[in-house]
């Protein structure tokens, strides 16, 4: 039988990680979690006790993770889940950036650990073939003109099973790369990749962040469809403005599209 | 003696009120407590159980109201404290344009009610002769792309004294007025020409409100000075942006501020 060099049973050693880790900001605290409800409930909680800048809460497996718009997010053993505490000296509408920088942040990971494309699928979803790898979940706490702070809970599937009823939309960089991959690779990768996109974010270098995320799309120029509250508007993909927005050209000009679930034509 | 027609006492009769209230949304539930730590505060718990848009949390009394910053906000018996919630379907950025909506609202009442020319002072004071009459403060909790709710914290200085240190810096309507003036009028005022100001929101005509904030503001064209984290700027003001920062014209060109302190010059 051939030895596994990665177990799927691998453990977090968080002294080691620590300790390795080149970053100046992100992961210099990590709380780890055989098990917990949600990595941002307790973030949160964290936070109101006063936690640094940086702090990381992750998880071998989350009860009761969630998705965008309350949806249960499946955290099974064998994935990467966890959370990112932020204090942004930045404006509420610079919270689709920290996704974007985020999102950034993954799909470099995954390129660098494992060697596959993972596409950015806006506004915060990883895809691999067309198939949800990860999802990227940013929680703000903000006055009007503030963010107070930020919560960003990260699940990937890694080496996990991906449900039955799940298959046709999702998949794990196990399953697309037919080998066990190392979780604390990719962990250290996005801790790494984050503090250096986090630091453009706050030196208000937008249109680096800005390229680096269109160089991870796949739909520049291309005709896709968005849905929100049961609307539902064609147009082709020119980019992404300032705050994150999607800009399409639709058959009633330029349009711009804050949030809503896209699908490629 | 003279008979006193608005006692500084005057209670809240929330039925009446209610019931007289001509608004779509705002204040069809209103929250009425003698005493309590902070409206915000409670609108928060009332928001994790559920309660509808619009509902109101009102006090005769705060004992740890807060403004801006966290800075305790003095809220003895005789002022006018309360909060709203909202569930706008509306990104992370319109928390400054709800803030401006709550500030215009304030100023009308103010001037429905006592004929008073209130002025605000960006972002969130309102001033009757350069001294702070009321204060408003705008709580987000968003995901990058979508509010999911705001609480919005009103105070105003109406009977109530003013503490000695700051009588040169604060004042209130009765000061101001030389008589006493009626809280639940003021109220009732506020909460009907906000019904109508967030609706102008929620349909994205930013510019009837841009255009009513500028209406009541005295330093268009004027130089100001404004201080953050220590930096401090000088400029003549030339307006808002649809985002609701302040465009400076200064020695550096046009400039646009997110968040300061700002002063007349």
């Amino acid at each position: 039988m051939e030895k596994k060099l990665i177990p799927e049973n691998e453990l977090f050693d968080i002294e080691k990680i620590t300790k390795n880790l080149r970053s100046k900001i992100i992961g210099k605290k990590i709380h780890y979690f055989k098990k917990i409800s949600s990595t941002n409930s307790y973030a949160k909680k964290l936070i109101k006790e006063f936690t640094d800048e940086g702090t990381i809460v992750v998880a071998d497996v989350q009860t009761q993770g969630r998705g965008r718009k309350n949806r249960l997010w499946h955290s099974p053993f064998g994935g990467l889940w966890f959370s990112i505490i932020l204090y942004p000296d930045l404006p509420p509408e610079s919270g689709m950036l920290i996704t974007m920088a985020v999102s950034i942040s993954v799909a470099q990971a995954i390129k660098e650990t494992t060697g596959m494309n993972a596409k950015i699928k806006w506004p915060n979803d990883l895809l691999i073939r067309n198939k949800k790898v990860s999802g990227i979940l940013t929680e703000l706490d903000a006055s009007s003109y503030k963010i107070n702070y930020a919560i960003i809970g990260i699940g990937i599937n890694v080496n996990n099973k991906i449900n039955d009823e799940l298959k046709t939309i999702a998949c794990s960089l196990k399953q697309e790369n037919n080998k066990d991959i190392s979780r604390i690779k990719i962990f250290i990768s996005i801790l790494e990749n984050f503090d250096f996109y986090y630091d453009k974010l706050k030196n208000k270098d937008l249109d680096f962040i800005k390229k680096t995320w269109l160089s991870f799309t796949n739909i520049l120029n291309k005709k896709i469809q968005v849905t929100e509250n049961k609307k539902v508007i064609e147009g082709v993909f020119l980019g992404i403005n300032d705050l994150g927005h999607l800009i399409l050209d639709t058959k009633f000009g330029e349009i711009k599209i804050i949030t809503g679930d896209i699908k490629y034509l």
